[in-house]
């Protein structure tokens, strides 16, 4: 049974986790009866173990019984199986027989929806022993090519934990091989989260069984067809620790009926520990398999597990999504060019035209999280003002379709202070909308619509400023340039007690990890350079935050507010930064880029943020973070540092950021001299 | 004077390091009179210190002063100063006459080939201190710019360690800027190659100087660029160290005064650990420069400093070369690749022909060490054979143009043992010349050549053999495939008391840092995977061995002598190989790929090596080292572990390696399925 989510439509799939599977038509029927929409089952029996050595000394043994059974009857192949067994005393079972069942026992639909594939758990590609491994190796390959023959969707490989194993060198290198051999089956690597003491600080760095996906991962390149099927046993790891694992491309995650205890009526619940992970692996649309150490009778079938199936259906249908969560959800891990930006990457399919679009427009204008904000910021502005003979002057930067310009009108309604507004925009249509909306003035109030063809750099007010309004933050506060066009008007033209809004924008940055990202980089321009010199604006989902963010570049914009400021407004210089973060890392992950948000203080204590959990950004929408790649994945061990340094360099006509990775590996410098990716000032 | 080589003819030049030269015509004069080659000066006058922050307020003070004086004559400019010092008193000195002397003190080729420039001492690009830290910045490329007007040959860049400098990541920023903006400038980074221990600590990683130029490449990608200026002070680091410095890309040795000491005579001559060091450099011809650290009197320089230059011109005299050394002189750091593999390389330049060329085969013939120890091995073989009626059959494999068999019909002479020669060769040309050669058979002795134009693995000799005789072992031992073409040749065809020369190869691998070598693979292809999943043959040069070789794969290869194996000859997966290899690092370093070897027993207690300093070694020419390269540097601590996991596949046409380091960081694995380079089986 597929469970569709009452409310999100979302669909969950349960499977069943097998040990064998003597009949697989009946009990296919078994527990599709009993909810189950698939089965996770070995693809040979498990009695079937091989040996392939000296195949040509058994051969020939074998053509010489052959010949001197000449002329019996086909009954002669037992003969031929024993004149094997001869030899097996030496070299082990020998068999010709085939080595699984028929793929003929369901329809080639059936094993595609219906059957995922595992691979025979006594194969060990990392034995100590030679021939051991070779076997291994040979039984490895054979299964995974009838896995690919049958098209299954998957087949599963269990990581080898300690035992007669030297590592998992091998085990990567025969996964990364099946991987090229059979360009459309996927590679499932099950893995427990978290195993017990004693068995992880045997065989695993770290005592951490995500050191050992991580390693097979790196082997294999990343390759997009290898994923983790996650199994969740007794032992269960920090929240911290999932959501890493959360990060992780995964495509199942096995249950165990062990997670589950029974409540009072004698239905199987999930264990507190299993629901807070579940839920946090929820927003990834696992598939999940059900798992039992002991084989259970068909018989038990359709009344035991059908519960968990039940609670599991029912769980689901409780878990939910925010409304900014479903807001994001069709723009998750999708990469976006920051609006403005000219840059030289390959990803000219992105939204990278300076004319912002009706549609995005429509987005930022249904943000009331931002709006509530600026018109906080704007009544409190307004109501301090002394009330005079003149008209408070506003000039709206970047006015867009007018949403500032109303809430300035509904602002100065409410505090009775009547407003002149320039409402300047660079984009024609936008100044097109802003006319037709403000046409009429009244006695109140002047609306004059000023078309910045030039960007606002060049704009001159006819009037000096009461107020400089603007909402041309960017995801990274200062990167849609308010520093310079707030400079560079508020100069000669805001009054000496005059302000701004916001009065003083911070950028913050954190480190993180998230495959996913880097990939969808990779994949822009087949590893270019400049793809990774170039920030992005993105939806993070699979992705984690591994440090808690640090401020990175101030500005304290000019006005009778924030008093005498050490920036010299006449030097577009002084909005250079330079910054050296450092980041405590306090579980071992693979770091791919930083991500970047910001805080406005808008008017005093009124204040804006968009980094996660920070107060002020319940339901804002506006701005997904900024992503600030790095070209090649780097390792940060627990407990280590991460160092990043960071600069905001201008030029007469650019801004452009340069950064560099110095700890715990020294990177190259990124963007310099913003040959990559700069923003032209306009 | 540039110093010559009495013997090998190299030069080198000695210049001397100055702190002010007020009048540079008269101080070039007076040092090339007292022998030496070039000056490393001062771009700028020290005093000549700058500030530019707030030019924008000093350009309006000074223009209203010029205003007011206006109609005055050109000594106006003086008042202009002064307006200019007057902002001064808030705003630092601004100077706006030129900030040095005039590029017409000396003629462009004089700059050229007798001025080095140096950077202003004064200036810390990366002060604490946000205005200091501008201020050096534009002072800096002010300087840079004006040594790349003048097409000197570098511009020496000090690295700053201490003080009031938060790092070194701007100075690198600043660099590489430096590097890109004038691509014909080289930038030598001025570095103690040891601290005292107090300065060390509280600045650098693990308190090595090393790490910081590690750090400044590394930011600045590798820059063809950028070299190392290396200082010699007091403070002098291990020979290991000293050998890491080498392997650096250096051009000048700072070399200061207080590394000589008088001799009974008076004249200076260099302390021992200096003379070993500069010993290690030589190798790598360097330039050197004379520092002092109290400015000297030109009347000194005729008498004092010439003994200096004299001095090392002698001490450079008596430097050795070995004849191995000037053999491998002309291939250093040159890669070339392997004889007989196939690859998809973009390297197709490359010597690559499976068909040896005539040149080649003179160069191997060469080589007096490797047959002297072919030959001893035939003579202990013969004189160990009984004395019969038979003449004793040798196939010879890979006969070449006859050395070998040369080699056999000296040893049957010198034993007395008539001998029946087998001279398989693939190679037309080379069959031509041994057709030539050997074609009158003698009652002693027969010579029978055979063509083997499809390889030696499908060749069915006439007879049974009793010594089979092969040198195809390449830099790795097994790389031209001696395993497989004896093991085919064996089984049928060799006596059961037959032996074979060599009896057995063990292959030997160790770490290897070569940013130079790196930077060979990065050119052929423009970073192309393939270029990385290749190995290649090259005398490495610029390069250091970083932790002990360990053995790799063995090959025991079939002949009385070696007892029951448990290779199976009939299966060709019989010579796959893996191995898991652990080193131990000692110094931090860089690990760029990995130096192959081989150690081979011809027969019973003759044995050959190609690892360097092992027995067996002296004089052996023919095997240069393979080279095995990786994908990207990994930095490796000291202290750590290096981990390489080593594959050698086979199929029934083709034997490659797979390699993966696992440790200290997990790279892809390299040439899965072979699918970047392979050897073809024939």
């Amino acid at each position: 049974m597929v469970v569709t989510h009452p409310k999100t439509g979302e669909q969950l799939s349960v499977g069943i986790d097998l040990i064998t599977v003597p009949r697989l038509r009946e009990t296919l029927q078994a527990y599709q009866n009993a909810e189950f929409d698939f089965l996770v089952l070995p693809l040979a029996h498990p009695r079937y173990e091989r040996t392939f050595d000296n195949v040509h000394n058994a051969e020939q043994a074998r053509s010489k019984l052959a010949s001197s059974a000449l002329g019996r009857d086909k009954s002669a192949h037992g003969v031929g199986s024993a004149g094997g067994s001869v030899t097996a005393q030496h070299m082990g079972v020998i068999r010709d027989e085939p080595f699984t069942r028929s793929d003929m026992e369901l329809s080639s639909g059936e094993w595609m929806s219906s059957v995922i594939g595992k691979v025979s758990p006594w194969i060990c590609l990392d034995s100590i022993h030679d021939r051991v491994r070779k076997n291994a190796e040979k039984a490895f390959f054979q299964e995974v090519a009838f896995a690919a023959h049958l098209s299954l969707r998957a087949v599963v490989v269990e990581a080898t934990l300690g035992g007669a194993s030297s590592g998992i060198a091998n085990m990567g290198r025969c996964i990364n091989a099946a991987l090229h051999k059979h360009p459309a089956l996927q590679i499932w690597l099950r893995i427990p989260v978290k195993v017990a003491d004693d068995v992880a600080r045997a065989s695993l760095r770290n005592g951490d069984t995500w050191e050992m996906w991580n390693a097979i991962r790196c082997m294999c390149d990343s390759h997009p067809n290898l994923y983790v099927a996650m199994e969740l046993g007794g032992e269960m790891p920090s929240v911290a620790s999932m959501a890493r694992w959360a990060a992780e491309p995964f495509r199942l995650v096995f249950l165990s009926t062990s997670a589950f205890q029974m409540n009072k009526h004698g239905y199987p619940v999930l264990i507190k520990q299993h629901q807070t992970s579940l839920r946090i692996l929820f927003k990834y649309r696992p598939h999940l398999a059900l798992c039992h150490k002991l084989p259970a009778g068909l018989e038990r079938l359709n009344k035991g597990y059908r519960f968990y199936v039940e609670y599991l259906a029912h769980f689901f249908g409780k878990s939910e999504r925010s409304a900014v969560e479903q807001f994001r959800e069709p723009y998750n891990d999708f990469l976006m060019a920051p609006t403005g930006e000219s840059c030289t990457r390959g990803a000219s399919q992105l939204l990278l035209n300076s004319c912002v679009e009706a549609q995005t427009y429509e987005t930022f204008e249904s943000d009331p999280a931002k709006y509530d904000k600026y018109s906080e910021a704007l009544r409190k502005c307004l109501s301090a003002r002394k009330r005079g003979q003149m008209k408070t002057v506003i000039l709206v930067m970047g006015a867009g379709r007018g949403a500032l310009v109303r809430l300035v009108l509904a602002a100065a309604a409410d505090t009775s202070m009547p407003v002149q507004i320039y409402a300047a925009e660079q984009n024609a249509h936008a100044c097109a909308a802003l006319h037709d909306a403000f046409t009429a003035s009244t006695d109140q109030h002047d609306v004059i619509v000023v078309h910045c063809a030039r960007g606002y750099r060049a704009w001159r007010p006819d009037a000096k400023a009461d107020v400089i309004l603007c909402e041309m933050l960017g995801s990274f506060g200062d990167n849609e340039l308010a520093p310079e066009c707030i400079d560079a008007i508020a100069r000669d033209h805001l009054k000496p007690d005059g302000v701004c809004i916001p009065s003083k924008v911070s950028s913050f940055v954190a480190p993180l990890a998230s495959a996913k990202l880097y990939n969808e980089v990779c994949a822009f321009g087949n590893r270019a350079r400049a793809d990774f010199e170039s920030p992005y604006i993105v939806s993070i989902h699979r992705g984690m935050i591994v440090a808690p963010e640090e401020e990175c570049f101030v500005f304290e914009l000019p006005g009778a507010s924030s008093g005498p400021t050490s920036a010299s407004p006449g030097s577009n210089a002084s909005n250079e930064r330079y910054r050296s973060l450092t980041f405590s890392i306090s579980e071992s992950n693979n770091l791919h880029g930083f991500a970047g948000y910001f805080d406005a203080v808008l008017y005093k204590d009124v204040t804006l943020s968009t980094r996660p959990g920070a107060a002020g950004t319940d339901g804002l929408v506006s701005w997904f973070p900024y992503f600030i790649p790095i070209s090649e994945p780097v390792y940060m061990a627990r407990g280590g540092e991460c160092v990043l340094d960071i600069w905001r360099k201008t030029d007469d006509t650019r801004v452009w950021y340069e950064w560099c990775v110095v700890s715990p590996a020294h990177l190259a410098l990124h963007n310099p001299d913003g040959r990559s990716s700069a923003i032209p000032l306009l």
